[in-house]
């Protein structure tokens, strides 16, 4: 088998730059090793970036998106009691987000994938990449105890953290940034209206609670709990009645209830690599970084990666510009580490750290007034949670 | 002996607020355990903000500030080798700092002091402070062997972070925050021109710089060293060589060296005690808060509670309004609190931690990176640098 850019991993960064390669006339082969049911049934983040929006239209997938996302203008804090809007809109010169679970969003390039007749070869096993550092790459995985090869100009790592791709870069040449907190997301999806009409962001001395959304029916809400808690440990009710006592009461008397269509913990991570780029492989979004959820960004972040591979490659094969293949990993990385930095400022902004000291904790607080007080530092939340500008590849 | 407000230590906050209290008809009796020479001998703080100028100015002591004072629209960073000015003036409208150093604005207000014939008792000791809670409070101290007692209304702390004042709150009162840092800086003063026209904050791999000054022609810099190091390892030439080792060759080239005038390592601290008033004793100043000097807050937050404080007694004096005088305490911390925060900020972002992880040191260059490339990050350095409003006393 042979075609121009092998995508390992069918989530939504593999299938969005499939999608965009195909509108640019080239061709790609994507491999996956779940089937397409089990990647549409993780559940992911629900937050798209203005960029990100923008790129998906740009790949001719926002049909449904367009008549089903929900535009958000704002988003909220609450911390003391408090609740602090941030009219993003109004801060970032007209800048929104776009509510639509990531799931969609899959769905949507799977559908786009079909259409577009691009190979996409699902429940494949035993990945391996060839020869990344010549000039003739080559793929070669199982799928139904038969070895297939790919051979390919270039690679896309889209397999996220677990994938192989990383893992094809040696060793002495990768460099890893990472950060682990010391608590757990614990999430719940209901078919309940949401709470807010726009996301709130918690700050609680019993823990961080998010109170996100899907749709104008479908709820996703989130509180920090410790590492060491099980899902088993938190039927619907103590959910329920823990997400209330982290609320203030005029918010706990509209929350609705209901039962839960997902529930699951989370650990909290920064993970960084660097390079990106390791002769014709590319890593894109989780295969080389991760971010705590806090400012939604890991989706967002994955779609900034196949932003800047989809612009070179298309110059490479229309242009003949192979100058800027080298060029990948740095710029991606420069904005991949603006997103890390923002996820880890809100991580830090709004949980509850065990091992802080007084001061710590007085300084988060005053870190919270200040930037949620003053008109400049709020400009500084909102231009981050809208997605910073990306760089013109040219 | 009977005054009105007993203030204790005559610095520049104790003395300023005498001048305050004073146009203002209001009589105080400053104590001070040192000589006027030797307060006049400690080498501080060389930038005054918008608001301590101002504050000055309603204290009639600016004559010569106004005169020889220089007035600095911006402030310049450098990291990476890359110098990046932020123009103070024109990010917060129209407001600027003042270099101007401490000794001579305690030189002025001493002046003042003299002309208005206010008391300063120094080489006082064994300063007590009584009845602080009832209504008659006094404040006993020996002079030439002698015990003196002086009754009055109220006290004023501004005897700094070893003074007498703080101890006089019960400890089951107070509450401590504080943060030691794991370095110092080593300052050194010399009659040479400064390196450049505006204050450079630079972060160096071997460590912080600050290139300040006090005029046209007396520089002032600093080092960030290692708290075991002594003066004595650091004769001038290594002092020059370092620094300019850390300074890009444009501006070493320009840095002109001199014998040193003084030269001093000062541990950095961030310390606060809640809460700042009790009974009749209201502690200004170092006396109740600490800042690490990067980001020249020290002098502008004692100048701060001294505007609070000022203004709620003359209230209380000339319209009977004793109900402020419970206000001050959370009304000074409030802005404490955020001065606090930006010095915390600042000091984070500048210097080299040794137990940083690759992660963390990630996230101060990003830190870095944002907060000096975007025009609303650099608007949160810039307002806070000038200083943040003060609240209305009404």
């Amino acid at each position: 088998m042979k075609t121009q850019v092998v995508i390992i991993g069918a989530g939504p960064s593999g299938l969005l730059l499939g999608q965009l390669l195909h509108q640019a006339g080239i061709s790609s082969v994507i491999l996956e090793r779940q089937t397409p049911d089990y990647v549409l049934g993780r559940i992911r983040a629900g937050i798209l970036e203005q960029g990100t929006v923008d790129l998906l239209r740009e790949a001719g997938v926002n049909q449904r998106m367009d008549a089903e996302g929900l535009v958000h203008d704002g988003v909220e804090f609450l911390f003391d009691g408090r609740r602090i809007p941030v009219p993003l809109k109004e801060l970032t010169g007209g800048k929104t987000v776009m509510v639509y679970g990531q799931t969609e969003v899959t769905r949507d390039l799977m559908a786009a994938r079909e259409e577009s007749r691009g190979r996409s070869i699902y429940g494949v096993s035993n990945v391996q990449l060839f020869e990344i550092k010549g000039d003739s790459p080559y793929v070669t995985f199982e799928k139904q105890g038969e070895t297939c090869r790919i051979d390919c100009d270039y690679i896309a790592g889209c397999d996220g953290f677990h994938g192989v791709s990383r893992h094809a870069i040696p060793e002495d040449i990768l460099r890893e940034y990472e950060r682990v907190y010391p608590f757990g997301w614990l999430g719940l999806l209901a078919d309940t209206p949401p709470v807010n009409h726009e996301l709130i962001y918690a700050h609680h001395e019993r823990g961080f609670v998010l109170c996100s959304q899907r749709s104008l029916t479908r709820s996703r809400y989130y509180l920090q709990v410790p590492l060491t808690d099980t899902v088993e440990a938190w039927p619907d009710e103590r959910f329920w009645s823990e997400l209330k006592s982290r609320l203030p009461a005029e918010l706990g008397a509209k929350l609705v209830t209901g039962h839960s269509l997902e529930k699951s913990i989370a650990p909290l991570r920064s993970f960084v690599v660097e390079p990106m780029q390791y002769g014709r492989l590319f890593l894109v979004g989780d295969a080389a970084h991760i971010v705590p959820p806090t400012g939604a960004k890991g989706l967002n972040l994955a779609a900034s990666d196949v932003n800047y591979l989809y612009r070179i490659l298309r110059k490479v094969y229309h242009e003949g510009r192979t100058d800027l293949l080298e060029t990948y990993s740095a710029m991606a990385l420069r904005r991949v580490w603006k997103g890390e930095r923002f996820s880890w400022f809100m991580t830090n902004l709004l949980h509850d750290f065990a091992g802080q000291n007084d001061f710590d904790r007085k300084m988060q607080q005053a870190d919270r007034e200040y930037y949620l007080g003053s008109q400049a530092g709020m400009t500084t939340i909102a231009e981050n949670y809208v997605g910073l500008p990306f760089e013109e590849v040219r």
